[in-house]
């Protein structure tokens, strides 16, 4: 399987993970073969103007394909209905956060996890995102790698526990981030401004640690230990309980990480 | 003053806002007129190889400058330091937390805020920062406008009160969520992989609400109230008790938004 150069791959699952996943493979040098959701309308919607087949039961996958990609939320990762797959096929999930021994009764199974943030609003350039591997054996990493390498420069080999702990780390470098960003626009808001005025700041802010490590580049009131403005700002949340107890919580953060350095 | 198309500038202060605002005023059409510090060998490093002088008394500024800007740290604004300047020039900082009446004893006072993070380590280009403009009158606002509009495109008209509040939610939008980099490097690291890995998903985050706002992106655990995998985020941040309480306060603030939407 592995000395040949176009792999047959079925995706299971309709949702943002599924549905970039599904555009990128439809468009580099392997095929997309089928799309299977239990909803057939979602399937059909996404393999929509293309020559790829929208099913929507297990018994209809083409045997003759080499990989079968479920982008499958956790809790059904977990149920029966993944028993239902042929057992010879290479069978990987997508999850950052579920073991790959979810898939021990397949003898050739893997992880094929995209480390990125999916949303319908915007399209995503696969080539910047990193894919995390593990497989079963030598020759499932030798399939996953030639699929995921023509999708993106960037593939690493990443066991279970490390995978765990990038999905932790991803949810402090997005979900967090992203509630930071949140946070802010409120206070602009409140303020009578437009968001706009922030979003070069949240630009430079992601810019800077390309280069450099982020505890290299730390600035403002709590890295430079200024009580007179840390106790301003406190004061000016005094409408915003939540807001200050986050102020407080991570300027605390900053101050420990300073004296530890 | 306002007719006049090339103004002469004075920037007191040698940090990392005075050095930056310097080298794109010496580049713009305006004249970067001296160097003020009072430490002169460092207004003399950051004049070095140009026409500019630096000097360390203010009783050597030139009285045909039309702008001083004072680029200098918030506590040193409130001392009688700033009472030496001639009375009849136009006197601005650039502060995001000090009111306009700090300058009150000048009838030609001003703030010439630049609302993105300065570090040594890395160039800015000031076409990309906001510059946040107040005057204590309609010619001085004239004088500044001309300034900053030949340094940047993004010039902003934002009171005392709305400057506060844009310098705590930059708090947020920048130092904290440089702070929420930082703790997933730390996280990465401690798993034995490089931050490399965490790179694109933090350049998709930023660049994700430069087109939207940050609570339609938002993605993650807390944001589908996933208390499985939220619970086994806990359990894995179980020898790092900080990390923990953090997880929790923005888990909640995120389950707590989407409740109110």
């Amino acid at each position: 399987m592995s000395t040949r150069k176009n792999l047959k791959v079925i995706i299971v699952g309709s949702g943002n993970v599924a549905t970039h996943l599904a555009r990128a493979i439809a468009q580099s040098k392997h095929e997309l073969r089928q799309v299977l959701s239990r909803d057939l309308s979602r399937a059909k919607v996404l393999v929509n103007n293309t020559n790829v087949q929208a099913i929507q039961s297990v018994s209809h996958i083409d045997p003759t394909a080499d990989v079968v990609i479920l982008a499958l939320k956790d809790d059904v990762l977990n149920t029966e209905y993944i028993n239902q797959f042929p057992k010879k096929i290479i069978l990987c999930h997508t999850s950052g956060s579920v073991s790959m021994d979810a898939l021990a009764a397949f003898p050739n199974h893997g992880i094929f996890y995209p480390l990125q943030t999916f949303s319908k609003l915007k399209e995503v350039d696969f080539a910047e995102i990193p894919i995390c591997l593990e497989a079963s054996n030598t020759e499932v990493m030798q399939t996953l790698s030639l699929l995921a390498s023509s999708l993106s420069p960037l593939v690493y080999e990443v066991n279970s526990k490390q995978r765990k702990a990038l999905h932790l780390a991803a949810v402090f470098a997005c979900n967090f981030t992203n509630l930071m960003y949140d946070i802010s626009e409120d206070l602009c808001q409140k303020a009578g401004m437009d968001f706009e005025i922030l979003r070069p700041l949240i630009r430079e802010t992601a810019a800077k640690v390309q280069e450099h490590s982020p505890n290299e580049v730390q600035t403002g009131p709590a890295s430079r230990n200024d009580k007179n403005i840390i106790n301003r700002h406190i004061n000016l949340l005094n409408q915003h309980v939540d807001y200050q107890e986050i102020y407080r919580v991570l300027t605390d953060e900053i101050i420990k990480r300073n004296e530890e350095l």
